[in-house]
C-alpha cells in the first residue's frame, strides 16, 4: 500500500476493522473524511468511542443495549408470552424491520460450535428451560440460521425445552419472495417441499 | 430505520458519513464492531479523532499531511523540476501506486466551478506562475480529471503558465488497459484517436 503520512496510514488501517472494508475503500474513506467532512468524522469518532464504552448486553435478553434492560425488554407492550431465539442482534433488526413480530427476543451471540469452544454456556443456554418456565413464555420460536451449526443449536434448544410446557416452533425455510425456483439450491427446495402447506 | 438503542442509532447515523455507506451497511458495521471487535473499534475512534485534529495541508503542495511539509515535499530524492497538478490527495495515491512518477505534486482540492463558488483562489492557483518560476520547475504535468470542469481547470492553468518557461504537458486520455473498444464511450475513443502515436 502506498504510504501517505503516519496518521493517515494509521486511520486507513483502523478503518479496515469495518466489515467489507479493504485497503482501497479505507483509503477512499479516510481521504474523503479528511478533505470534505471533518465535522462528520469527528462526530463518528465520538459516537464510536461512546458506544464502545457504554453499550453492553441487556441483562434479560442479551442483546446490545446501553441500558440495563433493552428497549424491547423494557417495553410493556411487547408480548412476554412469545420468545424468539436468534443468533445475533442483527437478526433482531431484520425481524423488527419485517414488522410482523411483537414478542420478546433472546440473543445467543453465536451458535454451537465445539471446534471454536462455543458451548451452551457461551450462548447463555445454561438455564434456558428455567427461564422459559419462570417468565411464563408460551411459545419459543427458534430463529437460528439454517446452517449446520444453526440447526444444531436449534436442536440443542429443542432438547433442553422438551419438558417445559412451552410450545416450540421453528421459522419456515423455503423459497424466498421474488426467488425463482430455477435458481434456488436443492436444500432450500427440499425444505420448501417438506414444509408445504395445505391450501384446501 | 429500525431503532435499536439511542447510542447505537447515533453510531449508525454517524457511520453514514463514510462514502458508500448507507443505513443498511452502517447497521451491519455498528453491530459487528460492538459484538466482535471493540478493541479495533476503539482504535478506529482514536485514529479518526487524532487524524482530524492533526492532519492539515502541506504548506508547499497543499496535500493532506500532519507535518508542515508532506513526505513528498520533504523528500530530497523527489525530482523538483517536475510538478504534477492533481485535483485531490486520492489522485496522488493513484499515481504513486503506478510507481512511474518521481516528481513533486500540487493539489487543487477541487476543480474550477463558478456555480459552486470555486475559483482560482480556492484552488491555490493565484500565484501558480510565480511558484513555477521560483522553484525551478521545468515541466508541469496537468493531471486534472477529463471532465468538463477538470478540462476547464487544465485550460485555466495552461493560460496562467503561458509566459513561464516551463514545459506544459497533459496526461494522455484514451482506451484503458484491459478495456475493449466495443464497450468504450465515444468521447474516450475520440481522445484515443486524436492522441494516436506514431509507431514507425
Amino acid at each position: 500500500m502506498t504510504r501517505i503520512s503516519p496518521l493517515i496510514d494509521r486511520l486507513i488501517t483502523a478503518l479496515q476493522v469495518l466489515p467489507g472494508v479493504g485497503p482501497k475503500t479505507a483509503t477512499r474513506m479516510a481521504l474523503n473524511i479528511l478533505q470534505h467532512n471533518r465535522k462528520g468524522g469527528d462526530a463518528l469518532a465520538r459516537a464510536l468511542g461512546k458506544a464502545i464504552a457504554d453499550v453492553q448486553r441487556c441483562v434479560n435478553c442479551r442483546t446490545l443495549s446501553e441500558t440495563e434492560l433493552c428497549e424491547t425488554c423494557a417495553n410493556p407492550k411487547r408480548d412476554a408470552s412469545l420468545l424468539c431465539i436468534v443468533e445475533s442482534p442483527a437478526d433482531i433488526v431484520a425481524i423488527e424491520q419485517s414488522g410482523t413480530y411483537s414478542g420478546r427476543y433472546y440473543v445467543l451471540h453465536g451458535r454451537l460450535s465445539p471446534i471454536d469452544g462455543v458451548g451452551p454456556d457461551e450462548l447463555g443456554l445454561t438455564n434456558i428451560a428455567a427461564r422459559v418456565r419462570e417468565r411464563g413464555v408460551e411459545e419459543v420460536i427458534l430463529a437460528t440460521n439454517p446452517t449446520v451449526e444453526g440447526e444444531a443449536t436449534a436442536h440443542y434448544i429443542s432438547e433442553a425445552l422438551e419438558n417445559s410446557r412451552a410450545k416450540l416452533t421453528r421459522i419456515a425455510h423455503g423459497v424466498p419472495l421474488g426467488g425463482e425456483l430455477e435458481y434456488i439450491d436443492g436444500g432450500t427446495i427440499a425444505h420448501a417441499i417438506q414444509g408445504r402447506r395445505t391450501l384446501f
